[in-house]
């Protein structure tokens, strides 16, 4: 018998299968030329594929197999790029750099860069809608989510909340919609996508509600502490530009204790998979110690 | 017997429903207080409801209940509103005015209407997959046109063309991924809804397609030949910045004869529909003859 993969070799399998995957399904879209060469410098330009690779995790911590989720993942990433490609526009963060690299309107233009991700947005529809099982339960997980992050994004740039808000209710609503929902999402939609039963289903979504906090504390917490050449973009600019973030309202300590909790309860949360919890389990402790 | 409802009756009757399953569809969107607010500026001030019409007339065209056709209809009209306001933006074509009001980005700033625009377009997807029936191929179709439309939109506004292509056949091309693809899937998602056979389906589809290319020439005619007050819009514009229009590549004369030759080429395909074509026809009958 094989010696099982080690971790790293088993995420540059996963790494490998959600790349081909995405580039399959940016090539199987009708994209003409310019737009096609900006949504591949949107979505094949590196990123950590988390959303994709919580997706097939999830599947086959449901029992299934991950080929069967690859439609489902590679829809995900394509919304998480559209995101990114609008976020980072003039209007909004005006970010010059991303993942090391020129953003898209600084590389094709403002018109390019609002087109580029609609069509990103549309394509990861056309993705989910090809999933051969579940599609209709795919498409409206993942319109549901992606409207949520939106809502996120909204509050997150422009406000809009109720007057008597507490901040730290404000911090939380704009967390879970803007980072949490696309990731529960990832969750959910690997273990529908192989029919998982309710229970389980109900089990991934408590744990990628969790991942999805653990991954913006930790991101706000990069944000504050590290330097730009190692974080691999803008670092303090939330902070700079007003925005709540998590050491913002409750201090550095309190956000890195909070870190600790939601990574005592993702164990707890996965005890009941036993080993096909495993995968699940290293990926929560490479989100808790990641710093970029 | 109550006496036949008129056209205008009819007309009417449709536009309310449109209306009135719009609003409702909003409301059941889980989008925060001032997100809601410009998206409800943006789809419930006026306009003329083209798509979701033709997908209810196609759908009782198909032999089958407009009712089933709702969420459909919305949705088209969802995805039209959306392009609306990014075609709009200062980086687009940097319009002030549409349907005699400021344009979103007038109203509600730049950041808003890129985050509503992308918001439409989740909206109209959860929308589509929300259809009891047929959600699947529904969200298929809409993904497929919304993707061409876009492509259709960066030909028009980026070009990107193969060298070698003809200039008569980049106006076929833009006008048919631009305008063309979206009437054609408010006529086969009609049918879709209802589950009509494969004939009607391509009857239907083709007849879409005539419609499609009709639209866009006479709304070239209008931006030749109508005043902005009559137009309700910005016109000339087109032309002033060298993009490709029927009358301008072909002549005006010869853009009303296609429009003359569409028209009878809509008779022919409605033809073996019989009675059930009526509505169709009365369509084709006033889009051929509009004036803005």
């Amino acid at each position: 018998m094989a010696p099982a993969p080690t971790l790293a070799e088993r995420e540059r399998i996963l790494l490998a299968e959600v790349d081909s995957h995405l580039e399959r399904a940016l090539d199987a879209s009708t994209l003409c030329g310019n737009l096609r060469e900006a949504a591949r410098y949107a979505v094949l330009g590196g990123g950590k594929r988390l959303r994709p690779v919580l997706t097939l995790l999830a599947a086959e911590a449901a029992g299934g197999r991950r080929q069967d989720a690859l439609d489902a993942a590679a829809a995900l990433e394509f919304i998480h790029a559209f995101s990114l490609v609008h976020d980072d526009l003039p209007a909004l963060d005006n970010d010059a750099m991303r993942r090391g690299r020129p953003t898209l309107h600084v590389q094709f233009g403002e018109a390019m860069a609002i087109l580029a991700g609609d069509a990103l947005m549309s394509v990861a529809f056309e993705t989910a809608a090809r999933t051969p099982r579940h599609s209709g339960a795919l498409v409206a997980e993942l319109a549901a989510a992606t409207t949520a992050m939106i809502n996120g994004q909204v509050l997150d740039t422009l406000g809009g909340f109720e007057a008597s808000l507490p901040v730290a209710d404000r911090l939380r609503l704009i967390h879970r919609q803007k980072t949490g929902a696309l990731l529960r999402a990832a969750c959910r939609m690997g273990a529908i996508a192989v029919g998982a039963p309710e229970p389980t289903l109900a089990l991934l979504s408590r744990w990628g509600d969790c991942m999805g906090l653990m991954f913006q504390i930790v991101d706000d917490l990069i944000d504050e502490t590290q330097t730009a050449e190692h974080a691999g973009k803008a670092v303090g600019k939330d902070r700079e530009a007003g925005k709540l973030t998590w050491p913002g309202v409750h201090g550095i300590p309190a956000a890195r204790e909070e870190v600790r909790k939601l990574r005592t309860e993702s164990d707890a949360l996965l005890d009941p998979l036993g080993a096909d919890g495993t995968a699940l389990r290293e990926i929560a402790e490479y989100l808790a110690n990641r710093t970029r």
